[in-house]
């Protein structure tokens, strides 16, 4: 029996594996580390931001219907009947026919309803000519106007940057809920392994996707834990699963290249737990497995490096990014003309390497497993299994890298 | 005297800003720390990768002119002579007229230039069917053709996402040299602002921009220091730059939102150093200074935090990635239809919060200072200096958070 006869397409894949597992608790943490976090609670603002209303510029408050009609040849004269200073406690209030100096970010007193710019105005002694009038709330931010006390301002999922932690700030919000971060397991496999340190002899290759796993993990918001290589050996990769499983939220084991370690994977997994897909209709990436054990998610890489990265891309990123706790999953994309024909077989999804050169975009051929298209490339290409490959001239769009 | 007749365009002020610092040196990290960091030198590969022919397939590695001619009906007999397993040192040697068992990622031993893929054989006792012919070299990496010892694979200033990081284990660096992050000090300076976990009295309000600096300055690479609040006090200003001075690589002072607090931070640079840049032609963030003490940098930011942070993404950001050796500086942008007209005042550069809605992109308009068209906006749109404002239908390039 053929090992892919059960090969499921890359759609139900991701659905399967994005099924796994859900979102980890929340933790909470201070505000000076939540920079790249995900927002684990819905959060609203605690008070009225600003709590005053607030002048957005250097001038003098107003009532403005004490300025009415005025103009530079038919100025208003307002008695000047004292200065905002910045961070005052005090409330002020402004008397009719009066004018106070607000200086920008600085309260507007009660009784005013705009403030007229330095630039309109005239200062005669204790007196200020108003050349211009102000409408009314011009120059003013009112009390709330940014957020108002109990009004929703972020939501649970959203990956915290500089904006977001701006408005946390504004909220108070020295402690913020995230939820944390699912530690997973990584795990090499293959008797051709070696530690990256060491200079390869006869057919030995350095471990590369314990790495580039690792650095992946990262970069979609997990920690990994790196299990190190182990040899096609059963009973060793069984007892490092178990170690990985008890300590882990997930756990990627990649390679073996050959059948024989991929089918030992399998095996390990339908021992303790279930394999849910064994083979994918994607290129490259076609034997992929996809499994559990005691409810952790098992993901059986393949072992060429740049297989095993689409299938990060496209079948672990789904999961990860749901165990995270992230409510956009969406690639960045970039729509661009092929400069070159790119072929694909029917019946597989095919994600192709391309590169930018002149405003278009070109296939980064390469055979299988080469790490150089990884570095060479600028992203990826989906050509969808009912389609016999992309045009020359074809509008594309490309997955960024 | 007006504080801004010296106005200068945004383009002069970034060329200024950039020119105050170089990158940072390098230091040596292992390899499991290198996510995100900025290599430091150009990393050749220290052997041929891969250092043996390599089998792409499972199969059987023969010569290929022994199967000149084969089909199904006529089919060519080799004898086999071995089976290549995974990792193994040895150098194995195929005789004329025999073929060796190779499985995916194997050796193909000497004298062997294809693998023929077990699809298209049949076993018959110790004799292998082969019904294809294999071109010479197919199925076979060739030893050195991911890279060559000696190649250059990835070159100082490359931001080491886990594609890079796959090319340097292949190349056995477990030890990497990366550009030292710059310490950057952050200082809020007004009267006006009180610690996040406090409630505003007055007209008092929340520092945002330390922890929006922070984050900022975390996403570009830079490791933030923060000094806190310093009230609008020369003395108290002057100590904590000098402390910020001797352990910082470049210090952002924001606030304060009035004229005189921007006043003051320029004299206190002026007193041992240099402003060089004292008012901008941006919208927002026209109040922006640009200096140096003692040959460090000090940038000083508006008060308001959307103004700050328009500032801190177009002025700041050049010199801060050039003080982190990054390469690329490139805002990552999309090309969309404006659904709405955009006004601007010839004579600035004014940056426009944008929304995405339906497919089209329309302004995120707000007062001044605004923290929710921060939150509540996907992009900023440029506008030059001499064009007088956007129109509904045009297609706009916008710079993505």
């Amino acid at each position: 029996m053929s090992l892919f006869l059960t090969t499921i397409s890359v759609e139900e894949a991701v659905k399967t594996a994005r099924n796994l597992a859900g979102p980890l608790p929340t933790e909470d943490i201070p505000l000076s580390s939540v920079y790249g976090r995900v927002l684990g609670a819905d959060i609203s603002a605690d008070i009225d931001i600003p709590g005053f209303n607030r002048s957005s510029v250097d001038g003098y408050a107003v009532r403005s219907r004490d300025t009415a009609g005025t103009s530079e040849s038919l100025p208003a004269l307002l008695r000047l009947s004292g200065r905002v200073a910045m961070g005052e406690r005090g409330d002020r209030n402004l008397s009719p026919d009066t004018c106070i100096y607000v200086p920008t970010g600085g309260a507007v007193p009660d009784g005013a309803d705009a403030v007229v710019m330095m630039e309109y105005t005239e200062s005669i002694g204790e007196d200020i000519l108003v050349k211009r009038p102000p409408a009314p709330g011009e120059n003013v931010v009112m009390r709330g106007e940014d957020f108002r006390a109990g009004e929703g301002i972020l939501s649970r999922g959203t990956v915290l940057s500089s904006r977001e932690i701006a408005a946390l700030a504004a909220a108070g919000r020295t402690s913020v809920p995230v939820i944390t971060r699912p530690r997973i397991g990584v795990i090499s496999t293959g008797n051709e392994l070696i530690p990256v340190e060491n200079i390869p002899v006869g057919n030995q290759v350095r471990d590369i996707n314990s790495w580039m796993c690792g650095a992946f993990l990262a970069s979609v918001g997990c920690i990994p834990e790196y299990y190190g290589i182990i040899r096609d050996d059963r009973a060793m990769l069984r007892d490092v699963l178990k170690k990985a499983l008890s300590a882990c939220d997930a756990v990627l084991i990649s390679g073996g290249s050959s059948k024989d370690d991929r089918d030992m994977t399998a095996d390990l997994i339908r021992e303790s737990g279930e394999v849910l897909v064994h083979g994918i209709t994607i290129s490259p990436g076609k034997p992929t497995i996809i499994g559990t054990v005691d409810r952790i998610p098992v993901i059986g890489l393949p072992g060429h490096p740049a297989s095993a990265f689409v299938v990060l891309l496209v079948i672990a990123r789904p999961l990860l990014l749901r165990m995270t706790g992230q409510d956009v999953q969406e690639f960045l994309t970039k729509n661009l003309v092929l400069g070159e024909n790119i072929p694909s077989a029917k019946g597989r999804e095919d994600y192709v390497r391309v590169r930018f050169r002149g405003g278009k975009v070109y296939p980064e051929f390469g055979k299988s497993g080469l790490v150089n298209t990884l570095i060479r490339s600028d992203g990826l290409v989906r050509i969808p299994s009912g389609i016999e490959g992309l045009e020359e001239g074809d509008t594309v769009e490309v997955i960024l890298w």
